[in-house]
């Protein structure tokens, strides 16, 4: 069976280039036992993948040569795995490529009855629809009332987590960079108010968009964003870092929260999680989430670019900012 | 009736001076009704002065001309307040100066019979041994076994807090400057272990005094030694801001913890509090903080400056980390 690769071509410094991947094409050898033959039906495109390109990352370090990182569904196209069968559907660490031979250990069959496969990588994806809900339940602990504010939230975790600020009953504000993205925020994901940080006064916005301040900010960007928010922020707020996109290229040089001090001044918190603190709660939160898909009371917007040549050019397109909700390949 | 106060004279740039600073002498006008005359026994040297001296302060701002903000104890001489008499022991806010006309409505009349009154500047201060007691009990939540590190430990609040965490069970490691102040720390306030910063390899220092890594840091610096310390927090870590003298002297130009996205690796907490989120359990505190004085479970060793015109050399010391346990002047 031929397989199209994609592998780290160069350590990256400083913003990612297309040309630190490379293509490379294989041939897979024979499934041994316990394997399975994978057709990869989609990539999730995910800002981690980014630190693992760097010596020393939290989710473990890229070699030279070997596949890039990449979490997906595929379609079992043979197997010599009790409990997998052909033509099921699975998700796992397929690696960026169009097909993987995998322990079947690793592998979680997927249940297609209510939702499609793609799902687990976006609404009820760990690290983004999961990590949304459990975030904004029982991190910012959001309740009725609460002024809420998500930073890239026209990405996939910000999607999801405005509605479930939204469905948990705040006033909801979504920040993004350009009007596209502020459209799509009031109109589809159904923010009460959205901010263009590319319009220049963040400031003065978000004033008027939350004059009474901030109970709850959800933070998946860092950088001038945090600090002015952190301006903003109230008595006893929660500040839940999910990430950092603006920092993760800035390797050695993070740029801190200078205003980090509003936090004792405010009895405020700065929380962070992964949601894998969570794991006992997964099913709950899964049922949560198919229910409010089912009921139309959330949803994620899928980009989906075709063909495993697109791996590298989607990848970059995270950091520059130029998609919504959740990015795919397809290969 | 005579007063020499201390002035602000010009507002700071940069490192506190002394000749920020300027003694004036004036005649006291008569008391009207409501008032208190007051002769100042001693005056709390307290960090947040400092922060008083900038435009737009949190605590608010110093007028140029009027006594410098200080909390203190006093003796009333004359009272047209009812409630206070001659001889009577009071708390509230003296300012810098020998002596105060004050509304005895802003006073706290001082129960002297178990702990002397300059003690509610120290151990049972609001802003010492109450958020040193608050704060590691509510905030950080210190159990049996936690490792726990303070910043500025040498200091007033730092001393009741490394106290306070061993009281409840904790390992306890002291961070201060210079030989005398680890001395201090080991065999006066009985930490476990006490690291000195200025002797260089601050992340070598901490990994031989917790090598299994720190479960809450109670930060009073701010800058480096919080940077280094996130590279070294547990799981569920959590970071206690109590305040950032390394930073109250850099207006506009504050240092943020670079290293914070090591809190949501950890699933830590980054907290801030002010001790008037507690004042529900102000006498629970200060029952708990007595028994421990009258059991010799906890002390804050003082170091009183004798004089009025002492008030900005101590003030400036303060900042210059010359001082151990809780620094007062008695006017």
């Amino acid at each position: 069976m031929k397989n199209t690769k994609v592998v780290l071509n160069q350590r990256p410094e400083g913003a990612l280039k297309e040309s630190d991947m490379v293509l490379v094409e294989e041939t897979l050898p024979a499934l041994e036992d316990g394997e399975v033959l994978l057709e990869v039906e989609h990539l999730s495109v995910d800002a981690f993948i980014r630190t693992t390109f760097d010596e020393g990352a939290f989710h473990g370090t890229a070699d030279l040569g070997q596949p890039i990182m990449a979490l997906g569904t595929a379609r079992v196209v043979d197997s010599r795995f009790d409990g997998l069968n052909q033509g099921d559907a699975v998700f796992g660490p397929m690696g960026a490529q169009t097909h993987a031979k995998l322990p079947g250990a690793m592998l979680q069959k997927l249940d297609e009855s209510e939702l499609p496969a793609r799902s687990f990588l976006g609404v009820l994806g760990l690290a983004t629809g999961m990590t949304a809900y459990a975030g904004m339940t029982w991190v910012a602990e959001v309740s009725e009332g609460d002024t809420v504010v998500v930073s890239a939230a026209a990405g996939a975790v910000g999607s999801c987590a405005c509605q479930v600020a939204k469905n948990l009953g705040a006033r909801v504000i979504g920040i993004a960079g350009g009007p596209a993205k502020v459209d799509y925020l009031v109109n589809e994901i159904g923010c009460d108010a959205a901010i263009d940080y590319k319009a220049g006064d963040l400031e003065g916005q978000l004033s008027a968009a939350a004059p009474d301040g901030v109970d709850v900010f959800f933070d998946n960007v860092g950088g001038e964003i945090l600090d002015t928010l952190l301006l903003h922020i109230n008595e006893r707020a929660r500040v839940v870092i999910c990430g950092a996109v603006s920092q993760y290229e800035r390797t050695g040089d993070v740029r801190g929260p200078s205003n980090y001090l509003k936090i004792p001044e405010k009895n405020a918190s700065m929380l962070g999680f992964t949601v894998m603190r969570f794991a006992e709660q997964y099913p709950e939160i899964q049922s949560g989430i198919t229910d409010w898909v089912l009921s139309g009371k959330l949803k994620l917007p899928e980009q989906v670019e075709n063909g495993i040549d697109q791996f590298p050019r989607a990848l970059t397109l995270l950091f520059s900012g130029g998609h919504m909700g959740k990015l795919l390949v397809a290969p």
